[in-house]
């Protein structure tokens, strides 16, 4: 039977893959990346056909300590280019800022200092205002700039629909849609990227889609997003990401069956790297407590201590989740 | 943000919840349960307001010898009811009877004189005329019926028609839409679903769902298929099935937000037993090779050797398995 979907998808050239592993993958193992790692990654994801890597993040060495986290917590621009050199492949870096972590004015160079090509900013809804400002900054420094507003299932329609327009408004390319606990259906990223994709054309911008995986729900969601217009997909190696993860780069490239990209360097990264990180005691992916959190839409953080705690008792642990419920 | 799904899908009072643990869960450990097992599962799914548990296979023991397979592979009527006695609860016991592997004449008893309530029929396409004299068997013996057309992400569209009408006009209750090798999209799922509906209630029948989860796409399509009308889900505990698995029932039960459902009961059971079957090395659940197989629409059966093997050369299956395309 057909595939419709694959050839549909097939044809859609204005889709971009970004890999997330070493951001979102970082907050899995403080970003105690081997060099060796990320090397390696860079060379698959070009193998691969993928657009954009992200990094991890530019925070600022005055909140968080370089003792306690490992070197892509921080993207120094040195770090980045003994990685990739000047990056002379059609793949672009991309790193995150966080509106409130991130010393944006000093710590991101003008684009012609630096090899990052992409500054993607998360903001919740109520710091919209200094989004921008960060946003602007990085636009006239000369990067391409997206916006990932999280957290978006605990927020009012209305709130939501002020912070999209105010968005549009600005010098941001990508608006991205973010389902930071895992807490949507299909049907509910349907009409959420109906709705972005309504501003987003009024303004000239793009969508982007970011999932999470509590509910095994992360490449359902992703593609049910780019099939209703969402043109950068965000995707890690192996889902590796926070809590139960993100959606499996491995999933995304062979449901694309676009000749840009290529399954097999991402499998052999798998086979040399995952298994021997997950032996190093750093989980990730779906687990039932993850479940309970994406279902009850709150923050992964109490299922992340729950499976740190190597604890088992999964009712006991629904039932504190309800006392909590605000 | 409302969760529209969950309340739509909430008041769906057609909807029933089916359990086949012990029935596609035996594929994986050759239906070598114990009867704490069973006795447990019967319980915790009575307690959950599940609507059916299926058993097993009712398999000729002319073609399987009973050495080869615990005993749910042949679900001998006393051995259901040294578990259930005469089943004094509101949910119901099925059974799979699949052609060609099945003495039905001699092995289904008359429904006055058996503990079952529903008989599930298997078959491919080409064997439907032989389905149909089983299901009217079941049928005339007095108990529900449901069918299952196999493996039609290989079928063409016209044939499938056509055994979808042969089906619609027997005497069956229920016509299961089925991805035998989890190589369904959601929006081909909702494609055929609406193919599926539309004979349905021409002639009076209900739909049911069962996916496999080799995409990561079981709990998407099964809500994907109740969304476009279907009304019997199966699902299993922890999605245990062949290969990549199946639908997980706590998802399931999550989504559902009935009160009728109730998941406490089964992550109890998943605590106490899932864990401990997966040490004895029983594998199931997503990995590559199943995302393969299911990509490229072909049986698990060499995924299962490859993982039964602890082979993690994904890149040198994915080519063995491209030079075996039929």
């Amino acid at each position: 039977m057909e595939k419709n979907n694959g050839n549909l998808v097939a044809f859609r050239p204005d889709i971009k893959v970004v890999d997330c592993t070493l951001r979102d993958g970082g907050l899995v193992n403080n970003f105690a990346f081997t060099d060796e790692f990320v090397k390696d990654l860079y060379r698959t994801n070009i193998k691969a056909g993928i657009d954009y890597m992200e990094f991890g993040y530019k925070a600022s060495k005055e909140i968080f300590s370089t003792k306690d986290y490992g070197k892509w917590k921080f993207c120094e621009e040195e770090d980045i280019r003994a990685i990739v050199g000047n990056n002379d492949f059609d793949m672009k870096i991309a790193v995150m800022t966080d509106v409130g972590r991130t010393d944006y004015k000093n710590d991101i160079l003008k684009k012609e200092d630096s090899v990052i090509d992409l500054v993607r900013t998360a903001t919740y809804i109520h710091q919209i205002p200094t989004a921008i400002e960060m946003i602007q900054d990085a636009h006239e420094k000369g990067y391409e700039t997206t916006v990932n507003i999280m957290a978006i299932s605990k927020v009012r329609e209305e709130e939501l629909d002020k912070g999209l327009e105010l968005l549009a408004e600005c010098d941001v390319d990508v608006i991205y849609l973010v389902d930071s606990f895992g807490a949507f259906y299909p049907e509910q990223i349907r009409r959420l990227t109906d709705k972005y994709m309504n501003i987003a054309e009024k303004y000239g911008k793009k969508i982007g889609m970011h999932a999470h995986n509590n509910q095994q729900l992360a490449f359902a969601n992703t593609i049910e997003a780019l099939t209703n217009g969402a043109s950068l997909l965000d995707a890690t190696v192996s889902g590796m990401g926070r809590g139960a993860g993100n959606c499996y780069m491995e999933s995304l490239l062979a449901f694309l069956r676009n000749p840009r990209y290529n399954l097999v360097p991402v499998m052999d990264f798998v086979q040399k790297y995952i298994k021997a990180e997950k032996e190093k005691g750093n989980i990730w992916g779906y687990d039932i407590p993850y479940l309970l959190t994406g279902i009850l839409n709150s923050h992964p953080s109490s299922a992340i201590k729950f499976m740190n705690e190597q604890r088992e008792d999964y009712s006991r642990f629904y039932q504190e989740l309800l006392d909590n419920m605000e």
